[in-house]
C-alpha cells in the first residue's frame, strides 16, 4: 500500500473495504451483548481539527526535514490504543506535537537533539506509532517549550545481510513487511510477527521489547538482537557485534525496553534464520479448559518448542470462527528450515491426547491447519476490526501479563473476576475472553480481551475503571504489568509498584547520564523524581487524560 | 569432601592423590615442549606467611561472624587464575583482606554495609572464589581504610522447589554439587556445569554471567535466572518472579554480570528442568579442521540444539587422550527428559558426514561416548592438573572470546598467530591449543590454552606479555574480551575499549545510585572516573601486580 497512514486509527487510509467477516463478528458481538449493531461514527475531517498553533519555531536547517502540517501533527498525537482511537474519533487532539521531524540520517537526529537540549524541547522517538500504552504521546509538562516527534520512517533500509552468520543490519525505521520482503530476497526471515507487524518498526520492537511470532523459546525481540546503534544526547552508543558475551552487564539489555527515554535507536544487527522448509500444524480441542491449560504447560516444559502454541478460550475461539463456543481450542505449529517435524508433532499431540485433547480430523501433515489459517487472518485483521467496533460504540481493550504456572490458576480467576466485575460496573454488561499467547517452562503469558458497550463521551472513565481493576488484580496476583505491550504512560503506576526502588533509582541515574536534560520522551517509563512507593496510588486517571508529565 | 579449601590453589586440602593420568599428561607436555618433568615446588606453610596485620577493627557485633585468622585471610587474597596460584606459591600475599566475614543471614550483610559506608571500608562479595580475572582480589586503593571479604558460604540452602513451574529458590552461596544434589532429590537439575562447578556458587555464576553446560541454546546462567534478590547500600532489590516480562529494561540483566559492584546477591529463583531421561552421544573426527568448524556451524544453525557440541583442536584432543593429534575431534551430546533423540542425532551426524566427519564406530546409542567420558573427566580435573603443572614450572593460561561466523576465520588466525608469537618471545617456546566451547547460530565462542615454560619469579611478566598480545588480537579482530570468564581487574582495560563510553557512563551512574560510597568491590569492572578512551593503553601490568585500584 502506498497511501498514507490513517491519522486517527489503525493502518492506512486506503485500507481494504470492510470484509464479510467483519459484519459477522459485529453481529455475533451484538447478539452476545444484546445490543443493536450501531451505525459507525465517522472521524472528524482533518480540516476541522483546528490544532493549537506550534509553540516553537525551528531554525532553517531543522525545518528542512520537519513539518507542522495538520495531518502530520494530528497523526502523531497518539498511538493506536482504544483510548487513542476514541479520543481521535471525538476530535480530542489538544496536545499535538509542535513539529514532526522526518530525519533522513543520523546527523539530522543529532542536530535535533542539540536544538532540543538548548531550547528545552522534548523529543518523542517514533517508529511505527503503534504503541497501545501512550508511549508516543507528547508530554504536557510545562517544563518544556514544545515537543518534536521524531518519525524514523526514512531510516528504512536493510543495510547488510551476513548470510554466514545468520544476521542482518537493519535501519530502525523499517516496518515489518518491508523487512520480511528484504530478508526474503536473501532466503532469510526474522519471523517476528507481533500483531502490529504491518505498521510497527524494528526500532519500536527493540525499544518496547516486543513479543513476536514464537509462542515458546525465543519469544521477545530481545533474543534476536545482536547489536544496537543508538544516538543519545551524551553521544553515540554502539554495541560490538558478537554472538554472545559475558563482559559485564549486557549493554543491549539496558536499551531494550527503554521506550525512547535513553536514546534514539537508528540501527540494529538482528539474528535472522533461513525461511522454514518444514512446517507441521494442528488444532486440538478440549472440553475442559483446565486440561487444555495443563496441555500447554506440558508442551512448554517438553523442550519441543513449537513456534505456535496458542490456547483460545471457548468464547475467543467462537468469536474467531475456529470453535463452537464450548471447547477451548489449541493452535499448534512447528517450523524448521533444517529437518522434518513429524516425530515432534506426534509427541506434542500425544501430550494433548493424554489430557483428553481431540485433534481435528483434517489436521494437515504440514503447512497451516484450517483453524490456524482462520485465526491468523483474524489476528492480523484485528486492529482494523477493533476500530470498526469502536466506531460503532463498543469499548474494546486487551490486557496481558505473565505469571508462573503454580500461580496461574489463582491469577486467572482473580483477573477474570476483576475484569467481569469492572466491566459490569462501568458498562452494565460486557464480554471477557482470554487466550494463552506465549508459554514458557516456568509459566504462561495470558491475554485478556474485553468488549463492552461504551457510553459516548464517557469512554475514558469506563476504560480507566476497567484498566485499573484488571491491572491491580494482575499485580496483586503475582503477574507482571506487561509481557509485551510495554510501559509507556498507561502502565507507569503499576510499573513503579512492580519494580524495586533500587532498580528504578539505578535506571533514573542511567537516564540522567545519557540524557542529562531529560529531553527524550519525558513522562514515559520513568520520571525525574522517584515515584511514590509503597502505597502508591495509581494516577492513571490523570495520566490517560494527558494532564501529568 | 568435608576438608577445608586449599588456601593457595584449586579445590580442597585433602584433594585426591595425583591420578595416573596426571603423570601421562605431564610427560606428554614435557616431550612436546622438550623440557624435563620438574619436581614440583611446594606452597609456603601458612605459619610462614607473616601477613600484614589487619588495618581496621570491627565492632563486636560484626566480629562475631568475621575472622582475621591467617588461613581465612590468605585463602581470600586471590581467585584461582594462573597469576593467583603462582603468586600464592611464591608466598606473595601482600594485600590480604583485613577480615573475612561469614554472614549467616541478610541482617549481618546489611550491618557490614552500614559499617563499611561509615568507615570507608571496601567489601568484596565472595562466592566460591574461583574467579580467574581478579574479581575477588581486595583493592589497594588508599581511599579505603581496609577491606572485608564477604564470604557467602553459609547462605547455602535450597529454599524452595516449585515443581509445577520448574523453578527453585536458592541461596547465593550454594556451590554446584550441593545444588545439584538438592535439586536431584526433587527430580530436577539446573544442568549448569561450568569448569569451576565443584567450587563455584550460584551467586558467583549470576554475578559473572557464567557459561554453563549447554554448548548451544541457553548457554549462560542469564537465561536460567527467573528472579534475583540482592542487597545494596541503597536497599534491598528483589525482582518479581515471572516467566517473562516486557516492563522496561530487564532489571535482572543489570545485576547479571555486575561482579559484586552493584550489590550482594543473596537469593535467586532459578529455572530448573527434569533430569534427562534420554541421552544420545557421539564422537566425530575430522582430518580437516576447517571442515570441522563448518560442521559446528551447520549444527549450531540447524535448530537441533545439542547440549554438548565441543570441537577440540588436534593438539587439544591429543593431550586429552581422545585424539591421535592429527584429527580435530567433535564431542556431541543431546539430552531430553521428554522424548527420544535418535532422529535428532541422526541429523547431526548427517551434517557432519557431509563435511567428511567420521563417526566413531563405538558411538553408543545413548549415554556418553567413550571420548566424551574421557574428555569430561579431564575437563573437571583440569584445574587440579593446572596447579600441578604450575608447581612444576609451567605457565598455563586460557583465553576465551566469541565472534561471528563470518569473522571467525580471520579472528582465529590472528589470535593463534598472536599467541604463538607472544609465547615464543616471552617463554622461548610453548604450545597453543584451541577448542570451540560454545556455538551459536551467529558465531562460535572459541577457547585457547597456552602451556609454556615459566621463568621462576618472572612468571607475571611473561603472563602479562602473552595476555596483552592475545587480548589485543581478540579485540582488534572483532571478538569480545570475554564470553564467560567475566571482566574483574584483568580485563578492565579491554572492557573499556569494548563497551561504548555512553554505556559505561550509564553503568557508572547506576553504580553511583545503588552504592553511593563505592564500597562494593572497588577496582572491578568500572571505576569512579571514566577510563581513558579511545587510544586507551592497557595497564594490565600494573593492574595484575595489584598497584591500581
Amino acid at each position: 500500500m502506498t497511501s498514507r497512514r490513517s491519522w486517527w486509527g489503525w493502518g492506512y487510509e486506503n485500507a481494504p473495504e470492510e470484509p464479510a467477516g467483519s459484519a459477522a463478528l459485529q453481529a455475533a458481538l451484538a447478539r452476545l451483548l444484546q445490543l443493536p449493531v450501531g451505525e459507525p461514527v465517522t472521524p472528524p475531517r482533518l480540516e476541522d481539527l483546528n490544532l493549537r498553533p506550534s509553540r516553537i519555531d525551528l531554525p532553517a536547517d531543522l525545518r528542512a526535514f520537519c513539518s507542522h502540517e495538520t495531518y502530520d501533527r494530528a497523526a502523531h498525537c497518539y498511538g493506536k490504543s482504544y483510548r487513542d482511537v476514541v479520543r481521535a474519533l471525538h476530535g480530542e487532539v489538544g496536545n499535538p506535537p509542535d513539529f514532526v521531524a522526518y530525519p533522513r540520517d543520523e546527523s539530522q537526529i543529532r542536530a535535533l537533539m542539540a536544538f532540543a537540549e538548548a531550547n528545552a524541547v522534548a523529543l518523542v522517538p517514533y517508529g511505527g506509532g503503534t504503541s497501545v500504552v501512550g508511549g508516543v504521546e507528547p508530554t504536557t509538562s510545562s517544563q518544556y517549550q514544545g515537543v518534536v516527534t521524531v518519525d524514523l520512517r526514512h531510516l528504512d533500509r536493510l543495510l547488510e545481510v551476513d548470510a554466514r552468520s545468520h544476521s542482518a543490519r537493519v535501519q530502525a525505521g523499517m516496518l515489518g513487511p518491508a523487512l520480511e520482503a528484504g530478508l526474503g530476497r536473501h532466503g532469510f526471515t526474522l519471523r517476528h510477527f507481533p500483531q502490529s507487524f504491518e505498521c510497527s518498526s524494528v526500532g519500536g520492537w527493540i525499544a518496547t521489547r516486543a513479543g513476536g511470532h514464537f509462542a515458546t523459546g525465543y519469544t521477545h525481540i530481545d533474543d534476536h538482537v545482536q547489536a544496537i546503534r543508538m544516538l543519545t544526547p551524551a553521544g553515540v552508543h554502539e554495541t560490538r557485534r558478537v554472538p554472545s558475551s559475558g563482559a559485564g552487564p549486557s549493554p543491549d539489555r539496558l536499551w531494550l525496553g527503554s521506550e525512547g527515554t535513553l536514546g534514539v535507536i537508528t540501527e540494529a544487527w538482528l539474528r535472522v534464520q533461513p525461511v522454514p522448509a518444514f512446517r507441521s500444524a494442528a488444532t486440538v480441542r478440549f472440553t475442559d479448559a483446565e486440561s487444555a491449560i495443563d496441555a500447554v504447560r506440558a508442551i512448554a516444559q517438553s523442550g519441543l518448542r513449537p513456534a505456535n502454541c496458542r490456547l483460545l478460550s471457548p468464547l475467543e475461539a467462537g468469536l474467531a470462527g475456529v470453535g463452537d463456543g464450548g471447547d477451548a481450542v489449541l493452535l499448534l505449529g512447528l517450523e524448521s528450515h533444517d529437518h522434518p517435524l513429524d516425530a515432534a508433532m506426534a509427541r506434542v499431540l500425544d501430550l494433548c491426547a493424554r489430557l483428553d485433547g481431540r485433534s481435528d480430523a483434517d489436521n494437515p501433515t504440514g503447512g497451516t491447519s484450517k483453524a490456524g489459517q482462520l485465526w491468523r487472518r483474524l489476528f492480523t485483521r484485528a486492529p482494523y476490526e477493533r476500530d470498526r467496533l469502536v466506531a460503532r460504540g463498543l469499548l474494546v481493550e486487551t490486557y496481558e501479563s505473565a505469571v508462573t504456572w503454580s500461580g496461574f490458576e489463582a491469577f486467572h480467576r482473580r483477573v477474570m473476576d476483576a475484569a467481569e466485575a469492572a466491566v459490569t460496573t462501568a458498562c452494565g454488561r460486557g464480554l471477557v475472553s482470554w487466550r494463552i499467547a506465549y508459554a514458557y517452562p516456568d509459566g504462561p503469558a495470558p491475554y485478556y480481551t474485553v468488549v463492552a458497550p461504551a457510553r459516548r463521551h464517557h469512554e475514558l472513565e469506563q476504560w480507566t475503571a476497567i484498566k485499573a481493576a484488571v491491572s491491580d488484580a494482575m499485580l496483586e496476583a503475582g503477574g507482571t504489568i506487561t509481557h509485551h505491550h510495554a510501559v509507556g504512560r498507561v502502565h507507569r503506576a503499576w510499573y513503579a509498584r512492580e519494580q524495586s526502588g533500587v532498580f528504578l533509582s539505578a535506571l533514573r541515574s542511567a537516564k540522567q547520564a545519557v540524557d542529562p536534560h531529560w529531553i527524550l520522551n519525558p513522562g514515559v517509563l520513568v520520571s525525574r523524581e522517584p515515584d511514590q512507593r509503597p502505597g502508591f496510588v495509581p494516577t492513571v486517571n490523570a495520566s490517560i487524560q494527558g494532564r501529568s508529565s
